[in-house]
């Protein structure tokens, strides 16, 4: 998971990509980086950390420029290492910085051709940094020193020929302007926005329309599925489809988890989509349970709020804010000869058990995927003093993992994956468990747009809609399980 | 405000003290610090800024020892410098660390006294270093050498005697044990817990029992007013009442906005406190317009979400999270050659546009101090297309410094001080303001003690339990005005 | 100035890279890095600063590879940028890093070939980043996919075409080995070195023969003027000359200031030219003043001391260490309304006055560039109560800049530009000012290897072997004034 | 060993005690601080790491006021702490800064009579923490509110009547003035000087006279031994001896090695007393081996370089810089899977072969400590092609332990701890080993001042002067040895 941004302004641009990183951060809060353009220079800061670590006033002031992009990470497979923060830059053919949200599943094939076919030496694990060689393979194959658009388009349709994932991109090609391009599919959010300043029109491109609505920027539209978005160093804006058609397919996890709320993505408000997740879980509840005895509806905090306000008031229960989360968890230490620890989900919420103590009572969350918070939430609950724990998930159970840039872990470490809902429920010790029907959290989305017909929703069905090669879903078990993590950081 | 926490355990505490604080941290995030009993070494660390950054490994194995105590510090008058993180140290008598929350009304008085009868020079501006050196100068006049638990109630009978104001203290007396104690009217909070492991009984004294839920202790009573409690070197608990009785008066602000609602203070729940205000505030607006016509219940996140629910529910309006808090909002650059900033508000907080346009929506927040941050965000929802604004504070209108450690600005910058609710709802630019009435903000709290009879609401009426000297609000005026600390910090 | 090193290892080469930096970093203490190949991976770390502040043990830790390159450097003309760190990089063709130590003197014209004709875009005003290029662009134009050392070599052949100037440079290119060369003149300084460890051979390349000492590599030879040496990842050593035959001119200016004193350049041991130098001196002082009355020589700290030893034996004059330097000179400190300052030449030297008191005084120096310093020193020498001051250079006068990478200012700046020795005598105030003659200093250093035949002393006769173009000494002029500087750095 | 420096100012003096600390550094690498009167205020800053590195401009910034004291720290035993970073504070009576350099004989009886007789809780190991309490305790005692210099120096005669040992301090007393003294045997050294500037008559006291040089300041005279200079708060100087009249008997080891040559001491110029040395030493190999051989007199730099050049002066043998010091030596780096690295003493010193091959060598070093590194040096010209490698040491042997502030390994450690000199020569590996004669090294520094008699050469001789307890040794011996500082450290 990313977040991405990019803008072309009349002034510095700087404070404003900064600004912007901030409230797309929920997306990705690794590392961060922003790239700007700086007359012939390209001016670049990244490191992990959070935004606010990562720049300074020093950094923050070699940024200068009126053009730049922006970039906030969470670790995908095989990407935790300080080097692959965003944006990548390479400087043959233009100079061209790059920032990505998103997944390839052809990255390996990709990596040998950039290789054997232009001698592109890849030097991360990133499939960014594979993607952005495969831009300046497509771009230097053009005609050279007098690039225009349509030079530009024809590389992103080059780029899209050859790449298969979910990807968001945002690029500076040095000398000319600002690039932002999404997959053939759509998968991936992307938004266009405009601001009319006293100095003229300036353009901006995000992951989310919450970065466009915080800096004043006027939404547009979303960038479209195999779309691409050309602003020149002089403002003016250019747009193409560059792919052949495809179904467009958005990931509907950015609705039940991803998103801000207070986001529009494909024309649809993520805070009502969660409103909506509510009311079908309650209409779910009360055709299974009409006597459901249910005490008080308790979100898990954060985003299962929304969903959990209009279940409760679906349902015609109280709503109660039984969990408090802390919001300054630090690190961990382990002092000699110390016994055990607070539980690590002890550190993070903490119950009021007031609104516990001899209820029953729905705990609801936005969806389950290990379910080792789960459980040690339910039994929390129950050592507050709660008769029943009935537990609710606004998506349905996760059974396959995502490929498309959301990080998820391997399948064997998902506790739905292979299992009836019965079993899960023995697992995490509910009394009774709840998960949202697929067809309902459709129609929760769909409701807001009814131009969207179909979803990526493969980690709840296991249908992958750019195919994948025989043996990737067994890479990706070797490189994200939990082992597999540590090894690489001890590495 | 700030956060105080003490442990005697049977193992190593630095890491409780840590956890400790982290929960304890919206009491005070500016600075923290932590000492503890090494043999016969104190260790300690401070500094300015989070917990999380201002401890790291290397500072957390320095602070090796079963004793310990920590702070956490939001500025109050006069201590924004970084030599006044908490603890305090001297080393004469015996050696001794101090955490203190709270403020006195006495400060420049027992600091004269303090030089003048004892030579202690005092080196800052906090009234915290006076407080320390008072405890240390009645404990030097107790008999030498040999301190038992009388003396240590003698030398705190001593401080209540000189001090005025509201302070909660915990000091370890070097070779002796933890001390902890509360002022006579019992203003700033403290409770007690202990905890039972395998190696052995444990107590841990906290400002608030959040603190002791999150490192697995139970709370077994508040520290009463003008109680002192002393838990030896080897785990024995005593305790005495040392202060002539006095009116209990807990302080009010804690339940409105203060502490975390999953707190139980003076054996009142924060949370069940907060709901109660929204339901009377609903009773308000029944009774004051029974035609409201508003259309959603909208909080200003996060503290007034409880209240808003509670009164959403009890007026039978949905309840909707209109705007989004930004988590990460970071510091704030200048380009040069920028033009206007994004306002400071809307870094914070983003509409969600559809629940605004064309609808009558109330906003709920816990209280109104300067007033500024409302009006920006009154605008925000009219800018989102609402059609009426109201605005409900769950407070009554704040028109009075507080002198007792809650950060409050100087009288002349409250909103209401020396106005009607009619002036200042039109400087707010509201369509119709609601501040709850003082006896259903106690009415709020009392319900769930009813033992308690009376609060400090001295900045709802100016009324100041502890009595204050003429001049005193003068002085304060003079130093918590915003032009004061700019000055102070840029010295 | 810069140092550069190289080693193609057995075993992990970080820490002998990082032990072989300290030891060159007299020759530029600004900024500092290494990059190492970890398998199919290049591992960079660089920064501005001293080797043992650039470093730490994570950043060490990550420097895996038994392959790899160091530089560091002494800001040259417009590099004084952080992102100026050696060594550089670029991805393609197969991912090289490159480090560099000189300076090009069509630089320009460079740059534009490299992006008219290769659009590769350079981003900073760095030559080292030009040459790289260069480099990377000989490179591609080779057979694809297959190098070999003839390949390599020819790449080179191309370097030399195309650029002038004086160069050693260090490169690995990823997948293939390291490869180092030097310009045609030999300019600057590269020795290469062999190690035969228990696991096999080793070779190593450095700025000068001492980091070989240092790391116990045995000198084999100086890598010649034209020559290029390409070390395969295996370990195998090809070597080739690649360039037109040319005069070979080293760069006096190393024997004179800029070398260690034990190291062999050119077969020539610096320490033994320096103190032949001051030799040469004591026989001009003795001819043009048989009675001087000289009672002390005393050298200016650290690099005189050679010299004037050499000089005070054969004058048979009391050698005197009467300045004292301070080893831990820090940053200055202007406090508020403070009066004037110590003045930054006495914070670094201090004169033992007994050493001056009544007497007639020689202070020794390598050479007057600015003559600032020695104007100072001259001062304290007479307030310290010295009866005469005489001052003699090692050197003779620098009339004109070095465009071959000593950092040196611009004409304007130098203070025997345009003058007679009797008035530079005036501007500094001593009694008496006496220069080497140039061919002394030749024979000084010739004296060691009488194959050397010529010298590049352009800054003491103006004589630049590769030629210059027209208007290049004034955009130089313009580029290293000191105002000029100031104004890059506040940008 | 430490540096202190103390002035009493007309205008700000932080960035004159920082450059003055510098200057001193070579006493002390391992920590500075320091404290400033800003008011009523004390300004403190200190902490690990060079005078460069603890301090920035922020820090400097805080240290306001015209009065002010610093210092710096090299570990004695015991002291390595972070946390006993000089200056000291306690704020009982008065608030008093202290700052310290030298070390007692009997502070575990002063720490227990300052906690039984005053509950002074003593928070370090560091004996200048006890004395600074001794000194609060002796303040403490006399008339209250209202300190004359003559309370003040009463309370000096109480420290030197309770004190045993070698100690020069500066202290702060807050609201009266800066206080200067020194043990009665005036070991450890400390001058006074004073500036005339426009704003008035201005004081400072420090360690060495080269810190008053720098700073512009006249040396008055030394701080007789036994004697206080009390300064007012307005400039006004007082001084008394407060001490039982006593041997003067200053540390010999100051001109050997700690002080720099261009301090002078007890009216001895060090740079003189070090020639000195070398023409004894020249003396002394004369008569034992007219027939020496000895082609080249080669210094360890850097300290043996001034008594090595008088050596080779008197021998007529010529002074070669056989050895070349390597100023950047950083911390040593193991990298995983390495073998052996390269020795430290390499890493430090690399020799200049030439001077070496086929020579008799005379090594000169200021004195032999433990030996270690003499021998890996007598190797290093070995293995450089020396035909006879002589050693001479400025010092005689080294075989007691220095308990006044020096910092020396414990007996067992030192090479010459009850071996005759022909043993010694055989552990180092040298071919003729000449140590200089004590009554040889008195004269040299005798020859100085003539009225001073006597001289502490404890390590040489075993003579302490101040007395010992019986078990004193047996303690320090436990404290020094290197197995107990790794220790200390991983504790």
């Amino acid at each position: 998971m990313c977040g991405i941004i990019g803008i072309v302004g009349t002034t510095e641009v700087a404070s404003a990509l900064y600004d912007g990183l901030t409230v797309l951060q929920h997306r990705g809060q690794d590392a961060a980086g922003i790239a700007t353009v700086d007359g012939a220079r390209l001016r670049l800061h990244k490191g992990n950390g959070l935004v606010r670590d990562v720049f300074n006033q020093a950094s923050m002031a070699r940024l200068r420029g009126r053009i730049g992009i922006g970039h906030c990470r969470y670790p995908t497979a095989g990407s935790e290492g300080a080097e692959e923060a965003q944006p990548f830059y390479v400087n043959s053919p233009y100079g061209i910085a790059f920032a990505h949200n998103g997944n390839l599943v052809n990255t390996e094939a990709l990596r040998k051709e950039m290789f054997e076919g232009d001698r592109r030496h890849i030097n991360t694990d990133s499939d960014s940094e594979v993607l952005l060689n495969v831009l300046a393979h497509e771009l230097q194959i053009q005609e050279r020193m007098a690039l225009t658009p349509d030079h530009i388009f024809k590389a992103v349709a080059g780029v899209h020929a050859r790449a298969r994932g979910g990807y968001a991109c945002i690029a500076l090609v040095l000398g000319y302007g600002l690039l932002a391009f999404r997959d053939p599919n759509g998968i991936r959010p992307l938004v266009l926005g405009e601001r009319i300043t006293a100095e003229g029109r300036e353009y901006a491109v995000a992951s989310e329309s919450v970065a466009l609505d915080v800096l004043g920027f006027k939404r547009l539209r979303d960038v479209a599925p195999g779309e691409a978005v050309f602003i020149t160093d002089d403002g003016q804006l250019h747009s193409r489809h560059c792919a052949e058609s495809a179904t467009h397919a958005p990931c509907i996890f950015e609705y039940v988890y991803l998103a801000r709320p207070d986001s529009m993505i494909e024309n649809v408000s993520v805070y009502k989509a969660r409103l909506r997740m509510g009311q079908k879980l309650a209409e779910k509840i009360l055709r299974e349970r009409p006597d459901h005895g249910i005490d008080a509806v308790i979100p898990i905090p954060d985003t299962a709020r929304t969903a959990a306000s209009a279940l409760a008031e679906a349902l015609g229960v109280p709503f109660r804010e039984g969990f408090v989360k802390n919001r300054y968890v630090g690190r961990t230490f382990i002092m000699p000869g110390q016994g055990d620890r607070v539980k690590s989900v002890r550190r993070k919420l903490n119950p009021v058990e007031l609104e516990f103590r001899k209820k029953n009572v729905l705990l609801v969350d936005d969806s389950i995927v290990r379910g080792t918070t789960s459980k040690q939430i339910i039994q929390m609950a129950r050592d507050a003093g709660a008769k029943n724990v009935f537990f609710a998930s606004a998506a349905p159970p996760v059974r396959y993992p995502n490929v498309y840039g959301i990080d998820m872990p391997s399948a064997t470490e998902l506790v739905a994956a292979g299992k009836t809902e019965t079993e899960v429920q023995q697992m995490l010790g509910a009394d009774w468990l709840i998960y949202q029907d697929l067809k309902d959290l459709v129609w929760a989305v769909q409701d807001g747009n009814e131009s969207l017909k179909h979803f990526d929703s493969s980690c709840f069905n296991g249908e992958y809609i750019t195919g994948l090669d025989r043996h990737y879903l067994e890479q990706i078990e070797m490189l994200r399980s939990d082992d597999a993590k540590a090894a690489r950081r001890s590495a």
